[in-house]
């Protein structure tokens, strides 16, 4: 069964993905700043616990106009990763600084990166108490503190930026602070994939859709039917064999754990090709052509192959996202883990809970069914969280957002988590943003010769809102 | 010198005044509901603390057309005190859900009443830690989550509603929860009485204004050189039994300490009768003529009377607050203390951190400043508590209030707590109403035949702009 630990964790990897891939800019250090600290409440909300540690932010005044008293912030709401590879992957905040005169603050989301509330000791599984404090409300004030302090009781408008769950903070920052925030862009921030008001198949029907449309209907048809074909295959050595064969596996599959990995790294690896589905080459945990998908559905245009020719047009489909180089000589199918996912996974166990299933006869993917209970018992035995699913809703107020202002929500429609994305504006003082090219959050980049028009159409949009909200302050 | 635990205390007196002395309508029980329990989370925010218990919440539905899918529901956010008080002394809300067939809920405040979280040991001074979770952001959260319940899925518009320290609840749930509230009656709620951003002698001010205004200007220039009277006169033991038989105390002053304990009474007699010079007779705790100050300051008209004469004048006009039927055989100045006062005097030693100061030229009050060190250190040796003045700032924004909507704030130019409230509305959705005549939100109050013109304009508005928050939703 498929379950959120593993989707959830998709999100996360997905950042690191972009993060990894651009071209080492986090060696380049495209954008300039200085590392600064700022001291917060371990916990904001108690009159019990007076500790406190040091959140990072990255800091910035080169574009500042000195002679203007009200110097508008542009203030990145940190989210699940080293503030540093968010500073260097989101190039349209630097250029809009550029052009506004803004001071450029990323604050790193606590408990990632170096904002370690316990240091070392922070995910010590020996102390679960450590993760008391991980969560969106403590996070927000985190921020609120800092912007209180940077204003320092000066007049300064601030715009926050996120993209993915750095969206949802910062919409949800705006939403809870708009004496301190007076924008926000949420750039494809799903803050409708919790529970009961968002379909639970929606990621994966849109992923599908994107596979379905990417070159012919066979596609979807032949990945459908291959689950069955790697369950009898693999049922015993001899299959197992042949699988390992066909796909080149660095370690051949032996035992039924071993196909159980393999298959969920099949369906990762389709999750992240429609995230990635961007119209140029990209290079993420491997070098992609343009519209990756397509060209792993061009492996699998034929209609009734045989069991052979399937695996083999699956082998070579995968390849496309494993091996678009061709250096690679076996095919590794351990996902690498870093402290982020952790982090994020955490999350999904206390506030961050995105339900996640798939009918499998509407997409492609493996049928899959949400069991909360079961869910919140791995949360449990993990880290003796028990996750709180209706936290998100009661406080940021899911589909009821009419009494909203001043937020772009932004979504690619060919990212899967545009599903639990804004889609329509509840007032004419909400905009939402759609980039029919778009996946997960490419606005957010620095611009590049190669953008499709609707993301040149987007920033332009973007850009003008957000000079709108500084004029008005 | 006068610090805020003494003012604070006054909000919280008044409002055991206000309940005392409406005729008995605690006694009475004027209106109907069934007492009911809600279970809350103890700590709504924490990930280690799992404990709960129960709130208590009053319960009417005998208004509600139950063939109408979208009822409304009029939540009063409970304050400081027993919840069955408030719903006795909120006439206006009961008047209100009769006409717009509303489902009627008063909601308790942790820690008050009998929603008590440990309770008999909730204020046991040996246990400083289960004071913790006594603020405003769990407070919102059990309201939220009582909501949340009540709507059970069903589309309901909720009107909040509240006075005093209720209506800043009741503003602020409107501000975080727009979501589940549509709008909000927030009556003498003076959410700007904090620290920088309200000066701290304003209620003095006002209260002085008042008294000026009453008769002639003669009554604040004898109030404020009483104090140098009873300095002198009390420094020696013959001045104080002058004094003692002068106010017929019931014990007379013997110590320095029965002087001060004297003259602050005499200094809240002076704030309270501010707030409750009510345009005709009410009962509060002594019966009270119409426009009290004014009978006061009558006895205070005479410019320069000799010391003996001015003793004798303040007698007699105290004794319009103290003894205004007759009956009373001496002047007790003992304040009885109630589990109430008890609780504000706590939330003004966390979070409702409220200056004052009066500088004693300006105010007829003694001198006295705002010294917050020396009032932290007096919180942490009676609760084990540390203040942090900027939590309400930091968190519902102080006067950045341009993105709230949907709010009404009603203040009346007698009342010194008017001086914290919002009178200038900052954009078109929010409404504030002013009552020339009206003290501590008599709006809420069920209508009267002596109801000045102001209140019952007040109403009226108050009616309407409900009555549309209702049509629009």
């Amino acid at each position: 069964m498929r379950e959120q630990g593993a989707i959830s964790a998709v999100l996360g990897i997905l950042l690191i993905l972009l993060i990894a891939g651009c071209q080492g800019a986090a060696e380049e250090k495209r954008f300039q700043y200085e590392i600064k600290e700022f001291q917060v409440p371990l916990d904001h909300f108690s009159f019990l616990i007076n500790a406190t540690f040091n959140i990072r932010y990255l800091y910035n005044d080169s574009f500042v106009d000195k002679s203007n008293g009200r110097t508008p912030i542009f203030f990145y709401t940190g989210n699940e990763g080293d503030i540093e590879l968010f500073a260097q992957n989101t190039g349209f905040v630097w250029e809009q600084a550029e052009l506004q005169r803004a001071l450029v603050i990323f604050a790193e989301h606590r408990y990632y990166g170096k904002s370690l509330p316990f240091g070392s000791s922070t995910f010590n599984s020996s102390m679960p108490e450590h993760l008391a404090y991980f969560t969106v409300e403590q996070t927000l004030e985190d921020y609120a503190m800092l912007i209180t302090f940077l204003r320092n009781d000066r007049q300064m408008p601030v715009v926050a930026f996120g993209g993915s769950y750095g969206g949802m903070l910062a919409a949800w920052f705006r939403m809870k602070y708009p004496h301190l925030v007076h924008g926000a862009l949420a750039a494809s921030a799903p803050i409708l994939q919790f529970p009961g008001i968002t379909d639970c198949d929606i990621f994966y029907r849109i992923a599908t859709s994107v596979f379905q449309n990417a070159y012919n209907g066979n596609c979807t048809v032949n990945i459908a039917k291959s689950w069955k074909l790697f369950e009898s295959l693999g049922g015993n050595d001899a299959g197992k064999k042949q699988i390992s064969d066909a796909f080149n596996l660095c370690t051949p599959l032996k035992t039924d754990g071993d196909l159980k990995q393999f298959l969920d790294y099949v369906e990762e690896v389709y999750s992240n090709l429609a995230m990635v589905n961007y119209p140029y080459n990209s290079s993420f945990l491997a070098p992609l052509p343009a519209y990756p998908v397509r060209q792993v559905c061009f492996y699998l245009k034929d209609l009734h192959p045989t069991d052979g020719d399937l695996l083999h047009a699956m082998a070579s489909a995968l390849a496309v996202y494993t091996n678009y180089t061709g250096s690679a000589k076996c095919l590794n199918t351990s996902v690498s883990s870093s402290a982020d996912d952790s982090g994020w996974d955490i999350q999904t166990c206390n506030q961050m809970v995105m339900p996640f299933c798939s009918n499998g006869t509407e997409t492609m993917f493996r049928p899959s069914t949400w069991n909360f209970k079961e869910f919140a018992e791995k949360c449990y035995k993990k880290y003796r969280l028990t996750p709180k699913p209706y936290d998100i809703i009661l406080r940021y107020g899911g589909r009821n957002i009419e009494a909203v202002t001043n937020i772009i929500f932004s979504n690619g429609l060919l990212d899967p988590w545009s599903g639990g994305g804004v889609l329509q504006a509840p007032n004419d003082r909400v905009f939402v943003i759609i980039l029919p090219e778009g996946a997960h959050h490419l606005d957010l980049r620095h611009s590049d010769p190669a953008d499709p028009p609707s993301v040149r159409d987007a920033r332009q949009k973007e850009a003008a809102i957000i000079a709108q909200w500084i004029k008005e302050f």
